[in-house]
């Protein structure tokens, strides 16, 4: 998992307020440069979730939205906006559960979450109009293409990370992970390995990306103090890249949705 | 969340191998003096549950276990040995789900976990005997005994967390979590805050507790190279301190089990 004994964790400060069209990869590399961070073997980058939506314009005004009539009977049904609500099924497969106020379904992607990711907070208005922002359209090459930009500046093999807060079953409480992955293990497979007494671990397979991805939620903050890109330095890994994709428990293995 | 712009986790080194009746607030100081690591405000420290366990006593020798009627025929169901089921079991409120080699329970602290936390890794046979290890008794109070043994020594105010990887609805990977916590708010609550354009936020309740037993994992390792006791410097809260039960999504409040 990790080569040392200690992990550290920067905010990369100074990222302007980033807009549609924005070229994420050279903010980030601006900003890191102007904090003296210069990135080392096996660093990871960890962006949250909006700044990459917003740089990839995926924001939807609710004014130019028509609810369908499927959207406006559920919305009437849990109460919420039809308009939000005809935006969150266009980005879903379809609607795990549902209670007053409360939306949980599958994204496109194969996330179970809250409302599809779709966001109306830390979204600037425009001409007085709260806009929606979606998840971007594919975070795993969201994420490539940033850490390949930022990888080719500085030669050094690094991991980047897009996360965003989930809900969890069971438990109270958003928790950061992996939306996106690139450059990094999203699993460590651990299994097969003998434990501290010569026992074959039986079941261990480590959410590497997302331990991550919630370790830099620590720093990120949500709301007048929000720090959007975090460093992580420390880590270590040996197996092969692959993406936040292998996060996603398929369907035919998960027990609860 | 966190007042600084960095965050530094160091793994605590040359803890001996635990034993029953050990008095592990005594040996996670002298391995933090021993490391020249002075606790400082606000600092927490992340102890494995394994340790915890181990220290309480928490073995059970699968040998001296006599399984029930209903223990025999789960474990013919599922595929694994009745004892371990009966050991399970007597953990358990409920079963919650159950597939061949898969048993998720509802534990007696209301955690939604596989197996109960019942675990034969990294547990030292003893004569030939390879003995389960079950969750602390009341991981919170644990926490809170750690917390006031570690505080008083140093001065400072400090967080304890007691964490356990666990698998999760949905994704694939364990991830730490919190199953006990003293001296820190386990869920840090936004919701009225104003977000950055001024918009309250609605749904923002941060697992707080849940996100550094995380970060602490990634340092942690599973096996041979286990490191079961991390410092976390450089976090912040104002909240008052309550502890993991918080974590814990109550039955009534729950879509998934």
């Amino acid at each position: 998992m990790s080569g040392g004994a200690s992990l550290q964790l920067f905010a990369v400060a100074g990222l302007p307020m980033v807009q549609p069209g924005d070229d994420l990869a050279g903010l980030l590399a601006g900003a890191l440069a102007r904090q003296g961070l210069a990135l080392q073997e096996h660093d990871v980058i960890v962006v949250a979730q909006k700044i990459v939506s917003k740089a990839e314009g995926r924001t939807v005004d609710l004014a130019t939205v028509t609810p369908s009539a499927r959207a406006s009977a559920l919305a009437a049904e849990i109460g919420k906006d039809a308009r939000l609500v005809e935006v969150i099924l266009s980005e879903s497969e379809r609607v795990v559960r549902t209670r007053p106020n409360l939306l949980i379904v599958e994204h496109r992607l194969g996330f179970v979450m809250a409302n599809a990711g779709v966001d109306q907070s830390n979204v600037a208005p425009q001409d007085g109009v709260h806009r929606a922002l979606l998840l971007p359209r594919n975070p795993d090459a969201s994420a490539e293409s940033l850490r390949a930009r930022l990888a080719q500046a500085s030669g050094a093999r690094i991991g980047v990370i897009i996360n965003d807060s989930f809900g969890r079953a069971w438990r109270r409480g958003t928790c950061g992970i992996a939306i996106g992955a690139a450059g990094l293990p999203a699993l460590v497979d651990l299994r097969g390995r003998p434990d501290l007494f010569g026992r074959i671990l039986e079941v261990s397979i480590i959410g590497f990306a997302d331990e991550i991805a919630a370790a830099a939620s620590l720093l990120m903050g949500q709301a007048d103090e929000a720090r959007p890109v975090v460093l992580v330095r420390g880590l270590d890994w040996t197996l092969p890249p692959t993406n936040a994709h292998e996060l996603v428990r398929p369907e035919a293995e998960d027990l609860f949705r």
